[in-house]
C-alpha cells in the first residue's frame, strides 16, 4: 500500500512528519501542522487526539488486523506456525515502507514519551495476538508467552531490517531472526530446569 | 529486604502510595505527599523528579543489579542457564513483596502514562540483560532475543504470581513459566521455518 494516499489524514501525517524532522517533535505545534497541510485545526482533531497520535495512527487497527491475519491461517496450524505465517503476511505489507519507518523511528527516538508510547503499541499488539491464540484454543500461559515472543521476534527483525545496509528484505531478516529463535529454543530445551522449583 | 526501612525516601514512598490508593494518582499532588510524610517538597525533589517516579524508584538500580547478578553466575553457564539462575535470584528478592507489588500494580493500571512508564522499565531491564549477555560473549542477535524472552517470562511469572490465590511462591510460578517456555521451545523446534525465506 502507498504511504501517502490522498485525503486529509494523510496530508496531516505528511505535514507533521516533515515538521517533526525539520524542527523537532517538541517544537512542533498542531497549528503549524495544519498550516503546512493547508487544513484547519478542527480537521486535525477529527483525525487525531493530539500531535503524538499522528505517529500511531494505524495502531487502532492493529487488533483487527491481527485477528484477521490469524483467522486467515488454517485452523490446523499450531500456534507457532500460525504466528510465523501471520508475521510473514505483515512483513510483506511493510516491505515497501522502509523509508517511512526509518523516519518515524528517528522521530520516536528523540522523545521519552514517544518511546514509551511505542512500547505500548507493542503491548497492544501482544494482547491482540494472545487473544487470537486463545480463540484458536491455545491455553492461556502458552498464548501469553507465544504472543510476547512473537512481538519480540518481529520487533527485533524490524530493527535489524532498518539498521542493515545490505538491502535484505524484511522477509529475509524475519527468517534469520526465526532461525536464531530456533537455535535459542534448542539450547533452552537442553538447559531446561529440573522438576524441582 | 523490608519495603519500608526508615529514611526520607521511604517515608515519601509510603505516603505517596497511600495517597495514590486513597484518592487516585492524578488527584495526588507533591505537597500532599510531603505533608503526609511530614517532609518538605524540597526533600521530595531531592529524591524524585516527580510523583510518577515514586513508583519507579528502584529502576535506576536495575542495570547494576542485573550486571551483578549475571556476573555472579559461573562463566561456564550458557546464556539461558545464566538467565534462569539470575531470575531465580531476583525472584527470591521479590518473594516478600507481594503486597507492595499488588498495590503498586493497582495504581499503575489506573493510568495510561504509568502503564507506558512501566513498559519502559521492562525495556530498560531487557537492555541491561542484553548487555550482560554480550559481555559473556553471546552474539548480538541471540543476546537480544534471549534478553527479551527473559523479560517476558519474568513479567508473565510475576503477573501470574500476583493473580493467583494458591499461595504459590514466585519461585514456583517462575518454574512453571519456564516449563511452559520449554514446551513452547520444543514446539518451535518442530515448527521451524525451512531454509528458504
Amino acid at each position: 500500500m502507498s504511504r501517502w494516499p490522498s485525503g486529509a489524514q494523510s496530508r496531516l501525517e505528511r505535514a507533521a512528519l516533515e515538521l517533526f524532522v525539520e524542527q523537532g517533535f517538541a517544537e512542533t505545534t498542531v497549528p503549524q501542522i495544519t498550516a503546512r497541510a493547508g487544513l484547519t485545526t478542527r480537521t486535525f482533531f477529527r483525525h487525531f487526539a493530539d500531535k503524538r497520535e499522528v505517529l500511531f495512527a494505524y495502531q487502532a487497527e492493529l487488533p483487527t488486523v491481527v485477528a484477521n491475519v490469524l483467522a486467515d491461517t488454517p485452523a490446523t496450524l499450531g500456534p507457532m506456525d500460525a504466528i510465523v505465517q501471520g508475521l510473514q503476511t505483515v512483513a510483506a505489507e511493510l516491505e515497501g515502507q522502509r523509508g517511512y519507518l526509518l523516519t518515524r523511528r528517528g522521530i520516536i527516538e528523540t522523545d521519552d514519551g514517544l518511546r514509551e508510547r511505542e512500547l505500548r503499541k507493542q503491548s497492544i499488539l501482544s494482547e491482540a495476538i494472545k487473544l487470537g491464540l486463545l480463540q484458536r484454543g491455545v491455553d492461556e500461559l502458552t498464548a501469553t508467552l507465544t504472543a510476547q515472543i512473537a512481538v519480540s521476534v518481529f520487533g527485533v527483525a524490524v530493527t535489524r531490517w532498518l539498521d542493515q545496509d545490505e538491502q535484505l528484505s524484511l522477509l529475509q531478516v524475519l527468517h534469520e531472526t526465526f532461525t536464531a529463535l530456533t537455535v535459542f529454543a534448542k539450547r533452552l530445551t537442553a538447559a531446561a530446569p529440573t522438576d524441582e522449583p
